[in-house]
């Protein structure tokens, strides 16, 4: 058996991400620098500079933080119930989202930098691929239980999705507050109307 | 009366407009500079800075254009038929947007940059606000003449606008070639799901 990791000593990595975070917040994408990350950290440029090269390679490793943390997010989940799990999903995408306003900003930045920076933009797939996954999961886990109607789960998926990055988007450039809110009420009025077969139900009786 | 403008000259605004189109098409927003709009208008710098002061002061006037372009779309729409205009103003919106892919990735860098820069900021506002407000007339049109159910018209609206701006967003950001037909069909979803009257009246038949 190999020895457990030392849990007393703070790991470095995560004390760079969260400092990462925190300049991220500060500075947005644009003027942001290994130095401003280093003031975070409390420590010099050359203790980042030891595990990253430059600002991107860093800020690509944040973006495989996010998933992991999101990751953990839906693994704390553990309802079975498919209305109940798509229910909680979509809160954890649209009602409390760990990103603050000044965080959406600074991805919205990196977003944008997608096309130019290929390391982001195989993050944001993946990361992407994976929420998706998730739903597609909970969407044919209720086609099976006569739930939800036999819908194209990938389609569905895809659409809530669509709402979801509408919403970042909106919050961001239009500075609309709530932006987060409307796209709520928008994917519960998607489940409940195209996906949930209630209605029909309602309809026979 | 005064005078009718001459029409024989071309407009030196229209053609810096198109330069700042082909020269953003190319460069992207963040390596954009006034002298490589100037190569793309065949002039000289000096002949841009004469109209405008910064690369900013143009883009903000590029957004007021664009504006204008959308309304001239959108006044082509002779039918008033909600459900009719409601379609044709959702393909305008996502089948055959004037945007190619590159120019999409530009708008997305300059809608990034709103929270940085108000002149920008005010221009997306401006730009979504008519858009909510066309859709919001159809809207209310529909529900007046019964094809509509009474819903909540600004929320739809708003609504629709999120689906349209996370199709953009995906677009750039995931290299997502099929993100405008799958919101193209999310919102045609959410007009027959959620707005049409049909289905209720397929269910009294």
């Amino acid at each position: 058996m190999a020895d457990p990791p030392e849990h007393t000593a703070p790991d470095p990595n995560e004390e760079i991400m969260r400092a990462t975070y925190r300049a991220l917040r500060k500075h947005g994408y644009a003027d942001l620098t290994i130095k401003r990350i280093a003031e975070e950290y409390g420590k010099s440029t050359a203790a980042i500079h030891y595990h990253y090269e430059t600002k991107d390679d860093l800020l690509a490793a944040y973006l495989d933080y996010l998933l992991d943390q999101f990751v953990d997010t839906v693994r704390d989940i553990k309802t079975t119930d498919p209305e109940e799990r798509m229910e909680l999903l979509l809160d954890k995408l649209l009602v409390d989202p760990v990103d603050h306003q000044d965080m959406l900003i600074a991805m919205l930045e990196m977003r944008s930098q997608a096309p130019y920076k290929e390391a982001f933009c195989e993050r944001f797939q993946q990361n992407d691929e994976y929420t998706r996954y998730m739903l597609k999961a909970v969407i044919n886990h209720g086609i099976d239980e006569g739930i939800f109607e036999n819908v194209d789960a990938e389609h569905a998926a895809r659409a809530l999705m669509i709402i979801v990055d509408g919403a970042r988007t909106r919050t961001v450039v239009l500075d609309e507050e709530d932006a987060l809110a409307t796209a709520r009420r928008t994917a519960d009025e998607y489940v409940t109307a195209i996906l949930s077969t209630e209605e029909a139900a309602d309809g026979i009786e």
